[in-house]
């Protein structure tokens, strides 16, 4: 794979070139497949699949019949990352564990809620669940009782693993390891491929709680170039993977946090044959996965035919995150994470499984994750478009596949931990972006959280996030 | 601290070995206070501390006006540790991870249940706390739905802390940090005050749990001869502290498992006073303390006046493991504790806390461990009983003070392991004791789980078993 990623890659990104440079207007049509074909010297099918992704990303329309038109010249896209930062070398993680403070104003009353990445309690089925774990605790009261088998609950783990019916590589129950969250599973992860000294790669930027992780396991980092819409840079992690540079990945390829990216069917293969042509563990968090919202996302786990993939999800981010409860199918380290597994918690809470396996037997999770992804995407544009009308110029943003959260470049060099902080006084929780990232790659980004409805109390919120940031910019809002 | 250890102690020793060898027989009366105080040129008081101790033990029972007469003279005690075993150097944990699939027996349908150390569902007030789960589904939604506050919910945490009132040193509600379960709590405690590489003193023996957790986090370990009735040796410990020889130091005072002993207040005490002396941190595992015995006992955490103790409980052993939830007081070390358990499992299972908040608000708790307490001794002394008669000569066993598990000594250097074996293709589970300790040290010891009420089907296990052992011993069954 050559630095420039997947031809029709280039050809995609040739197109968004264009388009935000004005030659292609809102609502004029692109060249024809034919055209491009000829012009590129690639087959018609290449042209296709490039259309097809500009399709799903929002920038045109086909129109059968007719032609592809330009529905979407956005110029406040976030950067793509700037090589010249990425020396594709381990460090030290430089992040104190102080920004896990930043998590515990979620907690406190009378915020407004634009930190954490969590779906607001409002759009959950908070009494279709607690009815079901009223009627587990009365039905099941010898199975919630005592410490659970370490490989979970039959029930549940049958139904995790039918889930993978699509994969080209499907998940056994046997393969099945239960945990206390989708962290619990990152952390017996990395413990089972990697010690104390090891360099691991990961995206940049990606999840705080990942960065954190590497750190209190004395772990080094390299991060790895990531594009807001196509995620990691298969060809710097190829160059670090064949010098042998990391013992391990962390990768989320689904809705990924903060970006909200979903990498294309063809990395997801790319990603999982690097792994296991290098033979370097792939530990894939994918607890965002169920909320992409066109239906059917697979994970890179579903092309795992060697075991590399180390996959970790739970159902905290999807449906409660109070019930504690995840699952990881850690490929060919089963053993090992087992055992990690049994010396850290033992097992998980055995009412949690229950109630899941239940749900997941019923096919009301099926039901809900179908409703929640409409949820938040109408969310999330809604946000999306309060933000644009609140912010001052300059100001740019994802357009996320997936997930509850945008990633808001400030403008003017803005210190997202001074506006942050100001917001914190107000009642307002957001998530500042330099913690995402090392070195300060992203110390002028912001995370805001778009999983709860957009009240009025969160449109004045955004609102006086705007004000805040263009006080904080000065008079420098321009690019 | 010399040697020889509390003076007391010394008294105590000798009367039991002529106790032991027959100088005063059962219903006799001992020597009066005045006589041993001068014998011993001691104070009447250190007399009086022992005739207290050997009546706590059982072995005396004191009448008033009349003096101290021989209730019990059982030679089947377990020996005191050889000291000539105990180097008191780091050595790497040489027990494989395999040991934890001695535990799976557990959860495989139509076992007796003599492995793991748990009170049976059978003894527990199932009906009663599965409908506090019901009513908190009902009338907690929002609580239980989302991620707790990592200190965790407010009329839980206070409820514990209240529970230290007696203390020395209290624990106020700041200081606590809800775990998923005590295992959660002792890996976070280790991963707070120590780095890999590092060695820690563990009691011998311990929790086979304890020996794979500082294994799997490379702690090499210093074994510290423990006494069967008196608890870690303070004076082997004080020289492993003064030589600077471990990073940290973890103990169980009460009702320690495998030994059923519970430390005397003067010893935890000046187990505290060690650590604070030396500024080595101990992690105390207390999570059989709420099922000594004897009402009322103390914690080494309650005379920790320094924060050098890092204290570890939960609900398992007392109430429900299915719960998995604990709690921990770190001490002076909160503040990494704390930063450490959010990056392993953010916080623990919402309903849980919620569930035991009011368990212990409505005063339900104590008076179910008072219940417990009393169950647990009959079976435990029941079971002890069949022990004796079903287990070939030289077997010997200890009294525990509190728990629900026997540790006895097989005759004639039986492996345990074979008859592990040899139980489980009988329907029956046992644990070998060969996993409590390294280099065999234990090989021939047994432990037996008498947390259930004694059935017929535990009178014939016990029985098969003690057949077992007289065949596996051969003829070599004497002393």
């Amino acid at each position: 794979m050559n630095e420039e990623g997947f031809l029709y890659e280039r050809i995609s990104r040739r197109l968004l070139e264009q388009i935000g440079a004005g030659s292609y207007a809102v609502g004029q049509k692109l060249p024809s497949v034919r055209h491009l074909s000829r012009l590129f010297q690639v087959s018609v099918n290449t042209v296709m699949q490039s259309y097809r992704q500009l399709e799903a990303e929002g920038y045109l329309e086909i129109r059968p019949q007719s032609g592809a038109y330009v529905r979407h010249c956005d110029v406040h896209d976030v950067p793509e990352p700037d090589g010249s930062r990425y020396p594709l070398l381990p460090v030290e993680v430089s992040l104190s564990e102080e920004v896990l403070h930043y998590m515990e104003l979620h907690v406190m009353p009378h915020q407004v809620r634009l930190g954490i990445a969590l779906p607001g309690v409002e759009v959950m089925p908070v009494e279709r669940v607690t009815q079901t774990i009223r009627e587990v605790a009365r039905h099941y009261p010898q199975e919630t009782w005592d410490y659970m088998h370490p490989h979970g609950f039959p029930q549940f783990t049958h139904h995790l693993a039918r889930r993978s019916l699509s994969y080209d590589v499907p998940v056994v129950p046997d393969d099945i390891i239960v945990t206390g969250g989708a962290m619990e599973g990152l952390s017996l992860a990395l413990r089972s491929v990697s010690r104390p000294g090891d360099a691991v790669a990961v995206e940049s930027p990606t999840y705080y709680g990942t960065l954190l992780l590497l750190k209190t396991h004395q772990r080094r980092v390299v991060e790895i170039p990531t594009h807001p819409r196509h995620g990691i840079s298969l060809s710097a992690l190829e160059r670090v993977f064949a010098e042998r540079g990391v013992s391990a990945c962390i990768v989320s390829a689904n809705a990924q946090n903060p970006l909200g990216f979903t990498m294309s069917l063809e990395r997801k293969q790319a990603l999982s044959a690097l792994a296991r042509r290098y033979q370097i563990p792939l530990i894939e968090n994918d607890v965002w996965g169920d909320t992409v919202y066109e239906e059917g996302a697979l994970p890179v786990k579903a092309f795992d035919d060697d075991g590399w993939v180390l996959y970790c999800n739970s159902f905290s981010k999807t449906l409660m995150p109070g019930l504690r409860i995840g699952w990881a199918a850690p490929g060919r380290f089963q053993r090992r994470f087992l055992e990690l597994k049994q010396l850290s918690t033992i097992t998980s809470t055995s009412l949690s499984q229950i109630v899941m396996g239940r749900l997941l037997e019923s096919g009301f999770y099926a039901q809900h994750i179908r409703d929640l992804r409409g949820t938040l995407q109408r969310q999330v544009e809604a946000t999306a478009r309060e933000v644009r009308a609140a912010f001052p110029p300059g100001t740019r943003l994802t357009r996320p596949t997936g997930g509850c959260v945008l990633w808001v470049r400030l403008p003017g060099r803005v210190n997202a931990v001074a506006l942050f902080e100001k917001a914190a006084r107000e009642g307002i929780h957001v998530f500042p972006g330099g913690v995402f990232s090392l070195d300060n790659k992203h110390s002028d980004y912001l995370r805001l959280n778009a999983g709860g409805p957009v009240t009025g109390a969160v449109v004045e919120a955004l609102r006086w996030l705007g004000r805040a940031t263009s006080e904080l910019a000065g008079g420098c809002v321009m690019e």
